[in-house]
């Protein structure tokens, strides 16, 4: 199996400011075509070390990554190392990346400046793959340092992580690698360890060739990733189908798609199939439900809008929840949350909706804890409500009460749909 | 100065199921306290890694952190490369963190079980500093490997971050520490490189032990970050105060706050200051905007709602866009996102409102390119409207939209504040 070290360069990380989430982006990415990624490191923006990190990694693995490093700002000094350690005696321009430069500039009216034009600069001894997203290219090195590849990826997250596609087509074309195949399914409304315990028996007795891994994210709750090493791709395949159809008898509704998708994308997918139309109206969540259907490409398809009304006033003035139903329920209740719903299918004219009302943090009230959130569904049929209770902090409250909403109305339509 | 190595053991983090977030909040926290934090890892439950790891890290820095590899289960081999870097003989049980154990578990009605006892013994050398949170206990090694300290700290973050008062205490207690100052300010609106030609000047006549670092992020712009090393703690703040009001006047309403913070937050401030209350109108941003201003703790003071009107059924109907205006001057346009900010704030009833309608992607329309948005604020006084064009993917797209429009509702609120 081939091994790859991912080198992450800048002060940022190291003094705490910025998360890394590249490098988890990369491993993941690495793991699923069967590259084990051996070791992660962070150093600073400082020549000598950026210099002994690449040397020790690369005498090592087969295949370094790095990202970060790249910016137009005097920090930068990644590139004169990347120089040195591939033996380029000169910089030259690469016309299709400082034409990039120009194209992102120009799109945003900013002036060409010559640290913008010095970007598209690289060590002679670079093959570049031009960065689409920015400004800084896209390096490879390889046979540096006697063997291994390097490959250079600026460090802003949307270019680093737009940069994968590129890098994997790129590795696959000069490595050998071994077969490896994955398959996901999705599943929400159960915690990982009564998962666990209720697939039991069926992973056991998996092949030994087969491989189940537990993917758990607070927004589109676990995807199980069954993987297979090596073998005849399509009886293996045939198999995988196999193991995946008792699994998802065993799930039943709580598998919620069959491939890596999340529970807007879902929701999407079916509205568009029946020709329905949806809307929301949000209190605790305050836009986030709205946020995550519409981060979909073309959910103004079904998406009608949606109200966040984080005022009483506006649950009544524009919601229509009456005011003696706040009075008598409270705020955080089935019956304000009932009224939403309905109050936003009304105003909007869509098929179904769905409405939330809780307390996100950080203190609850003298009726419900923090962590409370009563869920609405409006539906051409009827109304239902569900409450939940979570326990974090509000951040996270927030996207656990916004995914619970989501697939509460996953579960009325899809049983609306049935019947 | 001192420095520090942060080192992660565990598969996890390696193949991107876990992102690392212990590390950055070791290194915020070591870095406040002017250790410098001149390397991360992250190496796979395997002994020899572990062991040829810590050895190199141990032989180069004053202080070595260790986080993950001190679970019960069989992956966890950790504690026994601890005892033979550390010329351990035996394990032995300690009995503060044995009793937490017992608490632990007895307190979530689960028995006591032998490995659970075992996660009390400790290699005789270490120090161990009871583990409040959890089972495993935080241990220290000092002098191990000729010289250097190391802690062990288990993965689990809320444990590790919950550990880090206490390895910061001992830390202040056993070493020398040299000061270091740090000052934030926020900018927003102009690109990295701009910023940095137009700064150059003052960059380059900063003293030489005060250092500048450009913190980029889409949502929340560019946080400039001043350092400063040694001295006089009280002399150099003041010399720093100086050196920022320079910066400041040198960058006019591009700075937005004088500490770490968001847009949303500093408009909360100014409504809040002020007795204002706010409203938005989204299109395009699609939720993400009162997502932002409800991500605010307490923004519940300010903020009434928010109609995000994905349908042009629900511009006209809810929001009272003239189908004229519509029809005459298309959906993505000043006089539309004029309409829709002044329909929010009346619908609401709210001081200020903000508006956006454009093209986030992943096409334009006939009219207007993808990436084009236009912003509207309505105020007791007037209505402002300002385009912006981005050209990257739609969820990029949506957040600096996003951002966009609440910067630009800031630059108003403050001139109508201010004359």
């Amino acid at each position: 199996m081939k091994c790859a070290s991912i080198v992450t360069i800048g002060d940022e990380i190291l003094i705490g400011q910025v998360l890394d989430t590249n490098s988890r982006e990369l491993a993941r990415s690495l793991e699923e075509m069967g590259i084990h990624v051996s070791r992660m490191l962070s150093v600073s923006d400082n020549a000598q070390d950026i210099s002994e990190t690449l040397t020790r990694e690369l005498s090592s693995h087969d295949i370094v990554i790095t990202t970060g490093g790249l910016g137009p700002t005097k920090d930068d000094i990644t590139k004169g190392v990347l120089a040195t350690l591939s033996g380029s005696r000169k910089m030259v321009s690469h016309p299709g990346q400082l034409k990039k430069v120009h194209e992102i500039l120009q799109s945003r009216g900013l002036d060409v400046l010559p640290i913008n034009i010095a970007q598209a600069d690289v060590p002679e001894t670079a093959e570049v793959i031009v960065n689409e997203l920015g400004t800084a290219p896209i390096m490879v090195f390889r046979n540096i340092k006697g063997g291994g590849t390097l490959y250079s990826l600026p460090g802003v997250p949307h270019e680093a992580v737009g940069a994968i596609p590129a890098i994997l087509e790129d590795i696959r074309k000069h490595q050998e690698i071994s077969s490896i195949l994955h398959r996901n399914i999705m599943v929400y409304g159960i915690a990982e360890s009564a998962l666990s315990e209720r697939i039991a028996p069926w992973e056991d007795a998996l092949p030994g060739d087969m491989h189940l891994a537990y993917l758990p994210n607070p927004l589109t709750g676990i995807r199980l990733r069954l993987s297979c090493y090596g073998g005849n791709p399509e009886e293996k395949s045939r198999q995988m189908e196999e193991q995946l159809a008792a699994l998802k008898g065993i799930l039943g509704e709580l598998v919620y798609a069959d491939e890596d998708s999340s529970l807007e994308k879902e929701l999407g997918r079916l509205l568009k199939e029946h020709g329905l139309t949806l809307s929301a109206a949000e209190s605790c969540t305050g836009g986030e439900i709205a946020h995550l259907i519409t981060s979909v490409a073309g959910s103004s398809a079904y998406f009608l809008g949606s109200v966040t009304s984080y005022a009483i006033s506006v649950k009544e003035k524009v919601l229509g929840v009456p005011a003696d139903t706040i009075r008598l329920h409270g705020v955080v209740s089935s019956e304000v949350a009932a009224a939403m719903a309905e109050g936003v299918r009304k105003l909007t004219g869509s098929d179904y909706s769905v409405a939330t009302t809780g307390l996100a943090g950080p203190r609850g009230d003298e009726f419900n804890p923090v962590g409370t959130v009563w869920v609405g569904v409006a539906t051409p049929r009827s109304t239902y409500t569900v409450k939940y209770c979570y326990k974090n902090d509000r951040k996270r409250n927030i996207e656990r009460f916004a995914a619970s909403a989501l697939n509460f109305l996953r579960l009325k339509l899809i049983s609306e749909l049935t019947y």
